[in-house]
């Protein structure tokens, strides 16, 4: 049977260039990046090499450090965790403020320092289209405020926020600003400098890197109390044996995804935009936000009257591979958090499909998948106890 | 140029059959395990595949957790302060005792648990084997004691630690008890419940897996704050989405690396024996530490004259890799820590060569590099201003 992802908002596909490169540090280039003898300094070399890729790609400076991790969850936590020692624990200084609709990532941390920690966490609320207003950020702050967390943009729909706004804000009011990047780095233009963020976590498999490894960039001169603490990797930042053929595998992916970018932005945001119009075509659905301040390649639809797990089912029959939503909480069978978060009904927030397409797939699995929603939805339409059923031609 | 690798405490080789499981993990089967999809399932097979081969081969029941980390630092760095939050803070203990010759994972966790959160951290006294005695932990021990850290093996030496004995201590006196298991797993056999430990730690590339994934052995039952709070991945103790490839990798090189005890044991073990014999027939040197109580890979020698690192690069240039210590240290310079904790003299301190086998290392390797060591040392001395150089027949 053909297969067609269209989850790659949850993970991705290695890139095959990517695969190549990292292929020699998973056999004969195996030292220890920080031994001094030749087997070292041949992965040293690469190592470096990789690094500044990173600092290519990601638009830091020299001066700014980039901190490879396990994954964005890691630099996430690093950041929660590190800011409250920083700045919080024996500090004038006790709240932080985020959007409610961030990756469980930062939501458990927070609600660790809230619930353990006695840290005041602020919940900024979300519009219609699932970002937040940068007024109820500027109401929200304060002179207590140590840190500011908004996502760059949205796992679930793919909404960017207004982060260069936000960092603006928070450093008017002397408070830091960390941004979740990990659905923004390979999808959009991403310069950290620029849009000047102090933190910013990202993670390598979701642009079409490998899995167990990600990043923090650290603005110049900042400090941030270690979670991993030990020797002196990373300019004793982040401790632990380096992943040399992750770095260099992640690096590689984002040179390519950058490379890309006009094509993620052309083709497949055409592709994603025929597919968001079909689907649209299916009577009573709805797509949470406006396509154009999205990330090229996501769509977050709610069909009504169609669980969004029959439809996954129905879909992956069909060798179609969606989502209802973040990955995480597959397991959980919930409803979709953005859709509860913008207000929708009960009943609506259960039929979430998410469709997240990538640099691999064609305009035919575009159709064929198009073809496939239609006909689940209107199966399962059919079989609905809640949904009245008037079959449209379609 | 021939290359002889004898730095294993390092890092290790992929063991080539590891290389081959993960491939399919880099490259087609890239589903996020989590997801319902059939690319989530197809990852979701190997992972708990990978699972039982860890729960198999480390010796946990099935109501234990292992939870797969990015490495031992990350596992040792939880612990630290897993039982800070869960048994210190707001409680009525407040000490760790911990051998004073662990990994800088350990130590550099627990000085900032020391430094900035108060707690009092007690180093126990290593002996002249660079071990430590189970009465100093008897004479330290109370029921202040929320800790008791002492590692399996060392890293630098190869010294085997009384875990046993130190567990069962750690528990009259109602603590809890973590051994980092880093340099045990895969050259000694490990059974995690049977010698009764709380917490153990491990990372996959220290026995031919790869670099970037390791893991966590937690007892039945005991439950320790997240470093990395999220989703709800490994059970909801440790988030990030998961490194499919490298845990099939770490489990498969786990499984290899059992296998292979008889012939760690036998073969890598004689030849071990024999370099250290050679190397001992060198004037002013001496082992640290009785060759029965280590594990059988290792040799830490002292070289009187020969500074650490001018054995190095001489060593490096005939193609041969070896240490002066941990690869941590080996960008600072510094002089051994070990040497230092057994109370050397400082100009001994300087003269560590540490000796790391695999079983890739065969005995034609062994005795090139036997020979260039002699020759190495022979050389240095003549050259050096503090030895006394009287040449001896060889
Ligand atoms: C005894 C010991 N513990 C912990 C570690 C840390 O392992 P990793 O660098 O994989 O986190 C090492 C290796 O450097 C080690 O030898
Ligand atoms: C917005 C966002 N943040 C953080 C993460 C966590 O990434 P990882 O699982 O690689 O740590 C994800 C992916 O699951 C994400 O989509």
């Amino acid at each position: 049977m053909r297969e067609i992802y269209l989850d790659n908002n949850a993970t991705t596909m290695i890139d095959p260039e990517v695969f190549n490169l990292m292929q020699p540090f998973l056999q004969q280039t195996y030292g220890n990046p920080n031994s001094l003898h030749r087997f070292g300094q041949a992965t040293h070399k690469a190592l470096n090499e990789a690094l500044n890729k990173l600092y290519d790609g990601l638009g830091a400076s020299e001066l700014d450090d980039i901190i490879v991790t396990s994954c964005a969850t890691e630099s996430i936590n690093w950041v929660m965790k590190g800011i409250y020692f920083d700045e919080i624990l024996n500090k004038e200084k006790n709240e932080i403020i985020t959007s409610s609709v961030e990756h469980p990532a930062v939501l458990a941390s927070l609600n660790f320092l809230e619930k353990k920690l006695g840290v005041k966490v602020t919940y900024l609320p979300v519009n219609s289209e699932g970002t937040c207003n940068v007024e109820d950020l500027k109401d929200a702050i304060s002179d207590k405020t140590a840190l500011v967390n908004i996502m760059w943009a949205n796992n679930e729909t793919g909404m960017i926020f207004p982060i260069k706004e936000c960092a603006s804000i928070a450093h008017e009011h002397n408070a830091l600003f960390h941004t979740d990047a990990t659905q923004a780095v390979g999808k959009i233009r991403v310069n950290f400098k620029e849009v000047g963020v102090d933190y910013a976590s990202f993670s390598a498999h979701k642009f079409h890197g490998p899995k167990g490894v990600g990043g923090l960039y650290i603005r110049q001169g900042l400090k941030l109390t270690s979670l991993l603490h030990g020797g002196e990797h990373m300019g004793g930042r982040r401790s632990g044996t380096l992943n040399v053929a992750g770095i260099v595998g992640m690096a590689e992916a984002l040179r390519l995804a950058n490379l890309m970018l006009n094509y993620e932005n052309s083709h497949i945001r055409k592709l994603r935009d025929k597919l968001e119009d079909e689907i649209l075509k299916i009577d009573d659905v709805s797509v949470i936000g406006n396509r154009d301040n999205r990330v090229p390649n996501t769509i977050l639809a709610s069909i009504k009257g169609v669980e969004g797990e029959a439809m996954l089912w129905d879909l992956n029959k069909n060798g179609i591979a969606a989502s209802t939503g973040s990955a995480c909480a597959s397991e959980a069978l919930e409803s979709n958090p953005i859709m509860e978060a913008i207000g929708a009904a009960p009943d609506l927030a259960h039929t979430a499909l998410r469709l997240s397409l990538s640099r691999f797939n064609t305009e035919d699995e575009i159709d064929f998948a198009a073809e496939q929603i239609k006909k689940a939805a209107n199966r399962l339409r059919e079989i609905s106890s809640t949904y009245a059923y008037s079959p449209k031609e379609m």
